[in-house]
Order: structure tokens, then C-alpha cells, then sequence
């Protein structure tokens, strides 16, 4: 299978670099006779989007996704669903003087290491700009994973730099730019990310994606565990350096007693284990939690090489988020729903389906 | 691809549960003209194997490697390569009072909810036993990284519940049983130990993984990153529930400033990227991180169900660790190695071979 | 995926020499709750073994099957089966004298092309014992097909050299040593065996393969279509050198009014298609044919070269069959069984279930 | 892995309907260097382009490949190369009146019964319209394989319902709108076609195509040998229903004195192998043979029913060839060509490089 692919049975292979002509993705293994029309994308994509305030970067996309097949008269049809979104917005210029300098930090010279040859303009492929299809991926899971089974996956910033939520209210979430689940702390973010961005500095940054609703049964051992593949789609967004399912590193010091989730015949009495034994689905609410890295790209200074090996003092003068953190939200909703719903297409395969199934629409195979 | 199998190129299936009639995996796509013996499989088989010591769980197991195929005359043919390990000690009875219970903390109750139908003998295909064929399979892959790329793969306990190491030295990791890097600390963890196993109870613990001479180049963006495919591995070994790459967690508080790696002509002056940059890597330590969760089989009796929905109280009577973290020490190393050789043959199949074939030349073919 | 298996969800892993210890297969992706017992495998494996007549080679294995894993008290469920057959009767002094020459029209020359390195005894690896593996991973498949979908797969010899059928009747087919569908012409096949064999030469030979039952809508376009995924499964068989589905090469000649099978309500009226359109099955039985080259291990002695690259003239004294055809025949069985399975499930992933799907077994998620 | 990709190393995915926007693919793995331009896609698409000559359909398409990614000044990157051609001449009107109908030896009834909604313009994913993506993707391969190991990969028309040449040459093949080798025939040929459009009808054909300077070694045993991937390959073009390697079905009646290849020092006698033994390529030409069904798109009626199950008389008016065959030839020769290169990058993967690595050396690690 490619490397720009992932998913077992729901398959998304992205393609594109951030400065060329435009970027893609072809999803495949979708069950047919579900409803998708190009502005059900738009939403994912706003919140996703650079330029959306002065707090995330000032490029700014149209982001028109265009579905080139596999839907018909507004419904998939089983067929690869391949969408496109051109890049109208490139201005390599910003970019030129840097084709030659590796940027600290950055896959600029990981890239030249291993190719030879890169695309420098705006990072290329290693560009965040491929997150963009992701998420107008996740788009089509999260809507089939909403009407066949009820799953809902949301996520929220649940740490900026040193700030940690002080309440949580999910309503909040989307009163924001900051995915942030506490109201009444957005102007003290608002505050900070001012002095970071006037310092010429980033932050790192903490995101949490929780799935509702998804049933007891999913995952398979051993290596497509739910959470091993979870581990795997959240680590390949760009910038994220750790994963954690549950409580995550707090079992470290955490006895056996403490941790277990015992149950009664009413279900578990904790959740400790996100959701997850075994790497199968438990019934619970699925949780995952991801470390953002500060990025690399600042105004300040920093020492690096040329392709030459020279010493240089690069300065990063692109447009560029101080906390890339903050629009990682949708991107890990995207990757959790797919998933999902890939683990959930798997286990009908081996095991027949779960739950309800609603009546069949009329002509359709699948409900 | 199976979801008992992992790896693109080197590709590792296992089978087998904890008390049927035996353990195996298959290894394929393994270079030819490696050399390995049985006896080669012994070493690692003894750092992973329970029975170690006091402070791990009390089974033993002869665990002797059999080849059955893919090696001719002492030498690896191209071939896959299957190994065998039968199940000597197997004892069911210990885990016969437990068949019609879910014990908390443990895959019983999802594999049950997937398969309608599970091995309940000693957690079956959930066991930790499955381990020891990753093990068995990462001999070969360490050998072969050694021989051909001068990398080896090496890991140590870096928290014990709340005990940290006060010192480092990779030398003192293989004399004690906890593959703890500090001897002078190693009479307060056996004390730690006693009085925990005394209390019936267990704890969590961190293993670091780390990686060296590993070339710049390993790694496929954009979802076959080192990163990402260390992430699946790590994760799907049992009780794992987080994973880092270089500073991880820590650098959700950091600035850019700190966390960027600056590079000079004579190579980075830190690390804190883990070594590798856009999934590939970079020529520096590939350093990881994971967090093993309490085990939950305890014999403090905690609630939970039957299969009929009952309410009862489980304790385990069974041989089990109280830090299944210590053990997991070789574990990690193997995956991490399987990883490295599958990435070091992608990375040969598509760019060339590293260390024999020049520099990449802008306009060739390849490398 | 590894290069020795197949199948995208009923995945089948293969390993093992001619003359190694061992031979074997790992199964994964079954459905749990199918019962299955070791007894099961000996059917298929008496018909696909050597020695079942004077008109096969001389061999004789047990070719007794031991489930390793994934079977539970009799039933699958759902993790890996693995199945191992010991090697008994190895004989490798018959093959010490050809260990360095290049038989003809064998595997031996591009073995040692590609590895520099192989295993001679009996061929090692491209050994036609590789294929008892498949048999045996068949008859989990049939079972399966039959039980969950009515489906059978049969096969016959359709031609042996020269001969043709005279007539045609499956109950024919297992009561004659040559899989032949017209009894009354058994002891001509029989005349001519005894003639060849004697002569020292060997011959090609033509299988049949027909799945009834299966129902419309199995196959995925665009590279997972049905006929794909059998015309890789067929041509992998030792020997085969060409597969049809259907008409076949006839339908060169063919005219379009004379090859489309027109419809009506009740069905269709013809199946030159043989029950694949688009790479998805009609409904209709599913038919395919293969070509089995004569065998290259003659007494007749051949030019040939050795490691040295000397001329030498090879003879093959060792123990094989004058028409490797005739085995074939359950050999195709199972390699179409295992595609159908695959496709099975892969259906079943996508468009949900299809058709009447029997009462579920207490206890069991999948009927 | 999507079942609209194919390769393993070499992956190339399609999407695209006849008459949605747009057809494209992305091709990923491909060494990075290698220079590719829009217009290189342009001679072999030509050669497959319906309305070349009035003998095959009157349709038009500009087919102007974009490249949108992984080609950066001209050469590839590394990263995926997604090629795109919009669909100009669209015409749905032709098709409007079948669209509740199933034209038999069509995959109208299988995308219905499978899907329970299908595209019906122009056969939607099922038209030959996709084979273009794979034209233009065995572009790269071509390219890839001839400047790096000088491998051609040439097909040709070798039967045209019952015309076979009388004679051979490869300079013919190019100059006639046939592919035909023997340039005597062609009016003979013409004469044919007209009559046979003039009749409403169509017919079968066969197909050869050759690789020369294919290196010894190429192939992976058990599950993807050379000869598998190629059948799986070539039966995945549309209207294909047979496939042979080397002499195919013809080696049913060949004893085996008469089918083996004898060896000298100087190489093989014969050819009979199609170049491949046990799965590996031997160094010789590579051939293949394919059947391509007459089409079954007629204006000659046919009984068929509608999706309500009332029968119906189908005429197909749209534009339609009547000897597909005819335009498969680069088509195979695309797939013969992907099939190559993918197999070259798995050998140079688990083997290393030929042509630049001395001879493997017992007891070295690989070549």
C-alpha cells in the first residue's frame, strides 16, 4: 500500500504539495447510498483554516472542495470518491529565499537527506496543507459514522503552552478560535498568544478527541488494534510528537487498583482505559489526547546549514501559526473518525454487523 | 493485510495463544544470506522471559526457538522465515474459576463483545505471551540492522511508579532485573517490589527506546512515517497506552525557541526531536518513549460482571507481574528494530541503498 | 503484505520448504464460531496428495494437519489459525546430486538469480508440497462458503494431453485416480499414463474450476475485481502457465451476439461470461480454467548448466509426477474457495450483508 | 490497500467516472529524479484514444494529462504524482435511455446488484474510459524502467477475430491503426472492420506483449510471483478473460522434453517459460497473452430486462468500438510495464540493486 494512504477497508490516499498546483485525495471503500454534497465539507474546512483569526496564520485558502467521482446525483456510489481542492493562494516568493537554508526543526533537510531533491516552496509535501484533506476525508467518516451507528467525535485544545482549561463545557468549544472548553479563559488565551506573537516565538500545545457512541466490538488484535491504529493516524499529523489513549502517561504512578475500570451489570464505573481494552472497543467513550510541538517556523533567528553545509542564521518570514496546536482540533477529529470507521467496516466484515440496522432505502443494499 | 501481521517490506505475522498448543510468527521478506541459529533467539528470549527473577510473574517457560523454515545451512534464503515456540507450562486449571468472568482492566470482556466466543486460558490471544514472538522476530531484525547499518536498538526502564533514575549509564542496564540504568538505585526498587507485591497490588511504568546509527533518510511521508509506524508498534504491545517521540508530552510547554533542534556544518546541537523530522529521520538518536498501565490482574478482589450479567468479584489467582513494564524493556527494542528494517528496505527500494551508493545527484535516476 | 500470503481479509500466510521441518499456514480473518476439526483437513488433503496413485508420484507424506491457534473447543474464534504439517519423508540424498546444476524448466536457476543462496532439497521453496498449505486453508474456506452462503466449489481435469472428455458428470469425478468427469474413459487415461511414465517424459494437462451458488455482487473494481483476484490466485499454482475465466481464449473468435449473455426475468439464458461481469459475479456460477505445464523433472536427460556455469546434462531421479495436472485439481478448489471467502467478506464489509442470513448461534455474533 | 489501487511499492490508484468531471490517478512510489513532462503522456494516450481511426469508437477525448503533484522543475520528488485528464466530450444523452436498463455482457447488473446504485453514463466507473489513468501512470514506468535498467515493455495485435499474421515485424506494429506486425494484412484487416460495423456486430481479439532486457531475478514467491501480478494485471482490463505467460494453454498437450527450456553457458535455447520460472523472471523476454471479449455494446438488439425485472430489447447507440482489442495494446503494455517496475523496486528492496551490486557472496548479509 502507498505511504500517502492509510485505512484497511476505508482507504484515503492524499496527494499535493503546498505550493503546487492543487491538493487531493481519493477515498475508497465507502459504503454506497450515502448523501454528500460539496458543501457539507465547508464547515470542517472553516475550522481547519489558516486566516481564521489573528491568532492562526494570515494565509488564507477558498478551500472549494470539488468532488470529482464516485458520487452520483448527490449519493456515493461505492466507487473511489476522489475530491480537489485547487491552490489559489501560493505566493512562492515568500518562500525563495529559504530554497536553499534547511529550517531548523523542519523536514526540510530529512527530505533532502532522503530524496535528493525537494520541493521547497512552503514546505512542499511536509507542508500542513495536506491536513486539509484529511479533514474533508473525516468530513465522510464522521457523517457515516453519525447515521449508521450514532458515533460523534469532537475534540477541544485542552492545554496551550502552560494554560490549562479551568472548566469544560463542550457548548464552549465552537464559541471560539481556540477549540477552548472554558469561556471565561479565551481572553487570557487571546492575552497570551498576543505577547507570543509579538515575541517572535511558538508554544506547544495539547489536544484531546473523544468518540461518543462507538459500540463494544471494535479493533482487532494484534496489530490492527484500535489503538495502535489510532496511535499511528494521530503521530502522522504533522507536529504532533505523543500519543496517549485514557490516561495515558498518568499510569505511569498509577497503582492496579486505581486504574482498573470495574464493572456492574450498568456498565463500567471509570473510564481509565479510554475506551479501549485489548485494543477493542470497550462501549465507552473512545479518548485520545496528542502533543503539539512549538514550530519551528520563527521570525527569530536560529543557527542551521545550506544544501552546501554552510553556516547560516535563518529567519522564517512566511506566514506562520505561533501555535499550530490551536487548528490541529479538526485535523485529529478527521483522523479519529476515520478510524473508526474503518475499524467498523473491518468488524462487520468478520463478525456481521452490530446493533440496530435501520430499514433498508428502497433499492439500496446497504441501510 | 492481516491484522495479525505488521510491517510493509519485513513483514511479521504471529499466532498463538497463551496456553494452546504453541506460539509462532512467520518473518518475511528478510534479505537472504543473513546467518542465525536457534541459539541466537536465547538472549532476548531470557530479558522478555517471565520467571526472570522475583519481581516479575512466577511461569516459566523453556520458550526454546525452533526454525521451520526460510533458513538453509545456517543462512536466511529469502524465504519466510517461521518460528515456533511450544506451550510447556501451561496449567490451565489456575484460570478455569475465571472462564465465565470479565476480570477489570482486561481484553476477556471485548473479545467477547467482538467474537461472541473467546480462549478464556490465560487472556488466550490477549496474552502478553504473544510478545514473545515480536521478541523472537526482532533478534533478526537487530542482527541484521547491526550487520548491514552499524544500528542497534537498545531500551531500559526510565520510571518505575514514582521512582525516577538518578543517574544514567547504559552499562548497568543489563545487570539488574528492572533494566534500570542506575545500580545504586536497585536495592530501593526490589524493596519497592516486595511491598508491592506484598499489598497484592501493581503499578505502571515508563520504558525509553533508543536507537543508534541510524542513517538520515529512514521514514515515508506522509502515513508511513518512522514516527507514525514506531507509534502502531509501540502501542499495540500489550498495557502500552502512550507513546513519545523525543521530548513528547514535555513539549507541549515548550517554546519554539527550545524546542527546535539548530544545526550546525558538525550536525544538530540538540535532540529534542527524537530524531526524526517529517517522519523521516535525521541521522541523530531515534529516541521513544512508552507508558505501560498497572496489569489488572490482581489478587485484590475487584467488582464486575459474568457473561450472564451478573455481579461478582474477581480476584486472580494466575502468576502475573506487578510491573508488566519491567519486561517490556526487550519488547520495545523489537519493534523498534522491526520497524527500522522495514523502513531501512523501503527506504533501499525506492531512493537506493544508503552507506554504498553516492550522494543523491540532482537529474539522476535515482540514487 | 508479505509476498507469501494472499487475500485481503481472509488472509492466508504460507511458509515452509519441501524438505524443511516443517510446512505451514497462518489463517486470518475468519469469522468466529465456524467448527472446525483437525479430521476435517483429510479429505482434500488425501486428494491432493502424491502417492494416491500409480499415475502420481511416489511420495507419501501423513500430511497430518495440527491447529496451532485460533480454535477454541472447536470453533474458530476469530484470531489466527495456524495449521502445521511436519515433513516425515524428506529423502534429500534423492536431490544431493543436482544441489548445483540448473534443472530446466525449474525454479532452481531464478531462486539463485535472485538470492544467491537457496535451498535444493526438492526445490525448496517452490516445491508443489507449498500447495498442501493451501488445501488445507481451503477447507476452512469451503466450509465456510457452504455453511453461511450454500456455495460449492468443484473442480475436474478437462484435459490430459491429448485427451478430452467424452462426457461430463460431477459424480463421476472423485471415483477415478485422474479427477476426470467421464468415467469410461478412465482406463484410456490409464494407458496413457502407464506409457508416458514409462517413456521417461511427462505432459500438460488442463483443470477445471466451477463455484455454484455465489451470489450476485462479489468483486470489487477496479484491481480487486473478482476475476483479478482469481487470475493472480490460479496463476500462483506451481505450473499453471495461463487462466481463463469463462469462454476464455475462445471468445477471440468470437462475435458479439454469439459471447453476451442475454437476460431475461427468469435469468440468464448463457454464461460465457463465467458469471463475472465488470469483475463482479452475476449470480450465475462462476467458472475458470487453468493450464498445467508438463512437469520439467524428467529421467530424459536435458542440457542444462551449474553454479560454475559449465554445461551439464541433467536427469531428475527423485520422486515425481508425470502429470502434475492431476493434482491440481483441489489445489484450484482451494485457491478459488479462499478468493470467494475474501470476497465474501470483503462485500459484507461495504454493502452490508446479502441474502438470508441463518438464525445466529447462541452465544456467537456471526451465524 | 483500495481495491482501485494496485502495486505494492509502485501504487497506483484511479478514480473517475466516464462522464463525472473528471478521471484521474496517483502514482506513488516512484524513485525521485526521474524528469517527466505533461506532453511525455501524450504519445501513448494517443495510442490508446478512441476516434484514432474509424475502427474504433468515434468518441474524442483531448485527454490533456495535468500533473497536479510530485513533480517539482520537472522531475519527480518521492512523493505521489497524481495525474488528472477532465472529461470534455461527455454526451450523457447517449446513455439516457439505458440507464434503467441492464445491456447484457455489461457490468450495469453486477454495479446494481452490488452497489443497489450505479452512475449509468457512459458505464460509469466501469467504462474503459479508466484504462487511460493507467496508460498514463505505465508512462512513468516505461520511462523508469528504460533509462534505468533498459527494459522495453512493446505490444502488439496478434489476433483479430480469425485473422492471424502471416508474418512479423515490429516496425509494422507502430504504423497501422491495428498495432497489426505485419503490414500486408492491414487492408485485409480494414476490409474486415468495415464489414463487421456495417453489420452492428463486433469481435474478440488477442493481444501480446513482450518485456526485453528484464534482468534475471525480478518476482516474489508464493503470492506474488512475476507471472501472478502480471495476471492479475492484465485481467483487470476491462473486457480481458484470459491471460497466458509464454506459451499458455497451447502447453496443455506439450510433453515436457518438448516444453522445458534447455540452458547453455550462452543462455537459454528456448523460451517456451515466457521468461518467468517459479514466479522469478529467468532474463529472457517476458510475454504475456491476452484475450479481449468482443464488445457487448451492439446495435444489434438483445434481450435483456430493466431494473423492475421486465424484459426489454437493448440497443446500445452510443459510440462504441467494435474490436476493443484493438486499443488494449498499450494498455497491457502499461500494466506489463507497472507490474515490472513495482517488481523491480520489491527485488532492489529485500535483495539490493542488479546491474551495480557484485553477484551475491555466500555468507554476505545481501547482495
Amino acid at each position: 500500500m502507498s505511504s500517502n494512504s492509510f485505512g484497511k477497508l476505508l482507504t484515503v490516499t492524499t496527494f499535493g504539495e503546498s505550493h503546487g498546483p492543487a491538493i487531493g485525495c481519493v477515498v475508497d471503500g465507502c459504503p454506497p447510498g450515502l448523501e454528500i454534497a460539496p458543501e457539507e465539507f465547508r464547515h470542517d474546512l472553516e475550522r481547519r483554516a489558516t486566516g481564521k483569526s489573528r491568532h492562526t496564520s494570515a494565509r488564507r485558502e477558498a478551500d472549494e472542495v470539488e468532488i470529482l467521482s464516485g458520487v452520483y446525483e448527490g449519493c456515493t456510489t461505492g466507487t473511489p470518491i476522489a475530491l480537489l481542492i485547487r491552490n489559489t493562494d501560493q505566493r512562492s516568493k515568500d518562500y525563495a529565499d529559504i530554497a536553499r537554508q534547511f529550517r531548523p526543526g523542519h523536514a526540510d533537510y530529512t527530505y533532502w537527506q532522503k530524496y535528493g531533491i525537494r520541493d521547497p516552496r512552503g514546505g512542499g509535501r511536509s507542508s500542513a496543507r495536506e491536513t486539509t484533506m484529511r479533514v474533508a476525508a473525516g468530513v465522510i467518516a464522521k457523517k457515516w459514522l453519525q447515521q449508521r451507528y450514532g458515533v460523534t467525535v469532537r475534540g477541544y485544545l485542552s492545554q496551550l503552552g502552560p494554560i490549562v482549561p479551568a472548566g469544560f463545557a463542550w457548548e464552549a468549544v465552537e464559541d471560539n478560535p481556540f477549540f477552548w472548553p472554558h469561556a471565561a479563559q479565551v481572553p487570557a488565551l487571546e492575552t497570551y498568544m498576543d505577547a507570543l506573537r509579538k515575541s517572535g516565538d511558538s508554544i506547544g500545545a495539547r489536544v484531546n478527541v473523544v468518540a461518543d457512541g462507538v459500540p463494544a466490538g471494535w479493533g482487532e488484535p494484534i496489530y490492527g488494534k484500535l489503538d495502535g491504529d489510532l496511535a499511528a493516524a494521530l503521530m502522522s499529523i504533522n507536529a504532533v510528537k505523543g500519543v496517549e489513549i485514557g490516561d495515558g502517561f498518568a499510569a505511569v504512578t498509577q497503582k492496579g487498583t486505581e486504574h482498573r475500570d470495574l464493572m456492574t451489570p450498568d456498565g463500567f464505573l471509570s473510564n481509565h482505559a479510554g475506551g479501549i481494552l485489548g485494543g477493542i472497543s470497550t462501549g465507552q467513550q473512545v479518548t485520545a489526547s496528542i502533543v503539539l510541538k512549538p514550530t519551528s517556523s520563527l521570525r527569530l533567528p536560529g543557527a542551521t546549514v545550506d544544501v552546501d553545509g554552510n553556516t547560516v542564521d535563518v529567519i522564517t518570514t512566511g506566514r506562520h501559526d505561533p501555535c499550530v496546536g490551536i487548528r490541529a482540533t479538526p485535523i485529529a477529529e478527521a483522523m479519529m473518525a476515520l478510524v473508526l470507521m474503518d475499524q467498523a467496516l473491518r468488524h462487520r466484515a468478520q463478525c456481521g454487523d452490530v446493533g440496530e440496522v435501520p430499514p433498508h432505502v428502497p433499492g439500496s443494499v446497504d441501510g
